[in-house]
């Protein structure tokens, strides 16, 4: 096996590999080499936009398999139990058993979607992680949470289930929408803010570098990404305390988010997030004024919003209270002590809320 | 803690107790050791008969909890998605988040659901089993197994996914409708059958006081086949090897099962599966005849199926081949070695399992 970019994810039970290439073609071997022979029937899930640019390149690659293919219509409003259902019906009647395989072809939806029904279809069957979009390569494929959207939360119902392995194919990149690359670049800025200043560093050397989808930083980026989020989930499979950290820009984020329902992309009302919290921290003295503002122009430098003029204050105020991480009305903060050092805090004065809500709306 | 009958049940990663009681009364106890004090969120998950006989005696000792009460129709009809669903919309109504702590108050419909749900629910929360009928203490509590079944097929869509503890109060079978008292000793007979020539003696030799519901005879018979199925279950949880001989009686059980549609209860199936794979290691040589109608005698004993004049051979036949264990069109059958032994096998010829199904019908 001559994969050059590998990295291992320790979770107790269940490690499992990362791999980094340039094409599908080492799939095959990978698959052989989990058991999965010609014989076995493999389950390629993936959706409408997916299908369109990469399905051809995969089953090129795996010709000589028994591989079905399984898609449903792009988006996160597809995150529901109805394409689950669907998934298992096709699963039923085309005879799959917990002896398959799965393949989650696309982003965060198609491999949340599918994960998660390799968790529960027969007990669980194994599945393997094929990250397309950059939000998905280096945050959502890793760390085993799988899930779909009930009564309007998001992720409310889900499983923590790991692959037998993740494939990233970072030529995927060349044909994903740039504004999708860009809400991907969120996540990774966000790994630089809560675990590595150098790794920071570089990607504010390196902005047009990554911009332009040059090969050598895309590979050092997805990779040292992906091992600042292996690392956490390693240490906290099932998020009893590190892993809160990965939630940095997520608290504001999602309250963000469920206001502004399918409006804005995941990464882009975390960028709004992390600017949200970057703000406490100045305003609580932790984080130089010079450290936000640096923030908000590479932010800004992948096109991700850092204000939004027409945010309903309120609304997220009130939407903030509603997640499902708020324990006895206590609403949760990670935020910053610099650059590389995050701290969780479920201590902070609703007025300090309301100003950042003001700075995010531009009116503090 | 002063309870005398506790077994351990070691599941690699997540271990934990039953505890065999004649009342509810250690549950408070219990609770408040695993973190669940009067200020969590407790939700009793049960049906509309075990709501009936046994809720107020377990409301009663749970005093000063928090308590919600979610149930739904008794019977395997439940056992689908929309019962699910309505009861993620309830922990979603009631504002229950994951350090919430379910109860499942009733038979294997209700613990299978409840597992299923605590399983997912925000990607899993504590749960605790207690079994209130004789099936469920001795089997479907015992092992982790939970989910529902979906188009036409049983157990299609689950998890393994561990109590904080199974807690048995004995008193419940009291209320139990002798019909599923005595299905519940269709697997108790398993026990023996599979694993403990000495416990199927004492089951063949206490027969009656075990009818008569005699608390010592009860006491010994739950604890015993708890811990052969727990120390089969903590040596292979997911089903990987050794748990398949829980499952003898059930491959043909399963079929009947599937054609007969909700017409037997689940462990007069298994009566009738049991019988059908002890005749067919009697025709194999593994057996004698006596051993066969000695198991009949006792499966008759309580008032179980052995045969079924109208038995449609054709339709379990075809069944048969539509179980999801089927592995490459190869049918497995737990076939018996003498009490207390048995031998997992997917080379029956065909014609055998029709003789089998002829004695079932009672016309070979």
């Amino acid at each position: 096996m001559s994969i050059k970019h590998v990295l291992p994810v320790n979770t107790g039970h269940n490690p499992y590999k990362i791999y980094i290439e340039k094409s599908f073609d080492m799939i095959p071997e990978l698959l052989k080499e989990h058991g999965y022979g010609h014989s076995r029937k493999i389950g390629i899930i993936t959706d409408s936009n997916v299908k369109e640019h990469q399905l051809k390149n995969l089953l090129e690659v795996l010709k000589g398999f028994n591989c079905f293919v399984f898609s449903f219509q792009a988006g996160e409003k597809s995150k529901n139990f109805n394409t689950i259902q669907q998934l298992y019906t096709q699963l039923v009647e085309n005879e799959f058993d917990r002896h398959c395989c799965l393949l989650a072809l696309g982003g965060g939806v198609v491999g949340d979607l599918t994960g998660f029904v390799a968790a529960t279809y027969m007990r669980g069957m194994g599945y393997i992680q094929i990250p397309t979009s950059l939000l998905a390569q280096v945050d959502s494929a890793v760390g085993g949470k799988t899930g779909y959207d009930f009564m309007g939360y998001k992720n409310m119902i889900g499983a923590f289930y790991q692959p037998h392995f993740v494939y990233t194919n970072l030529s995927t990149l060349r044909t994903l929408p740039v504004k999708e690359f860009n809400a991907g670049m969120a996540e990774v800025i966000k790994h630089g803010i809560i675990q590595d200043e150098s790794y920071y560093k570089f990607l504010v050397e390196k902005k047009e570098a990554i911009k332009d989808l040059n090969n050598e930083a895309l590979t050092k980026m997805v990779k040292e990404s992906c091992a600042i989020k292996a690392n956490v989930v390693s240490i906290d499979e099932k998020e009893m305390g590190l892993r809160e950290i990965l939630n940095f820009g997520h608290t504001l984020g999602h309250a963000i988010e469920s206001v502004y329902h399918f409006d804005y992309l995941h990464g882009e009302c975390v960028a709004l997030g992390m600017i949200g919290a970057l703000y406490m921290s100045y305003e609580l003295g932790y984080i130089i004024e010079e450290t936000l503002l640096e923030a908000k122009s590479l932010i800004s430098y992948f096109n991700l919003p850092s204000t939004l003029s027409d945010l309903d204050m309120d609304k997220v105020y009130k939407a903030l209270f509603h997640d499902k991480k708020v324990k006895e009305g206590k609403v949760k903060f990670i935020l910053s002590k610099g650059i590389g050092s995050v701290y969780t805090t479920s201590d902070i004065q609703n007025k300090l809320i309301m100003d950042a809500l003001k700075y995010l709306k531009g009116v503090a």
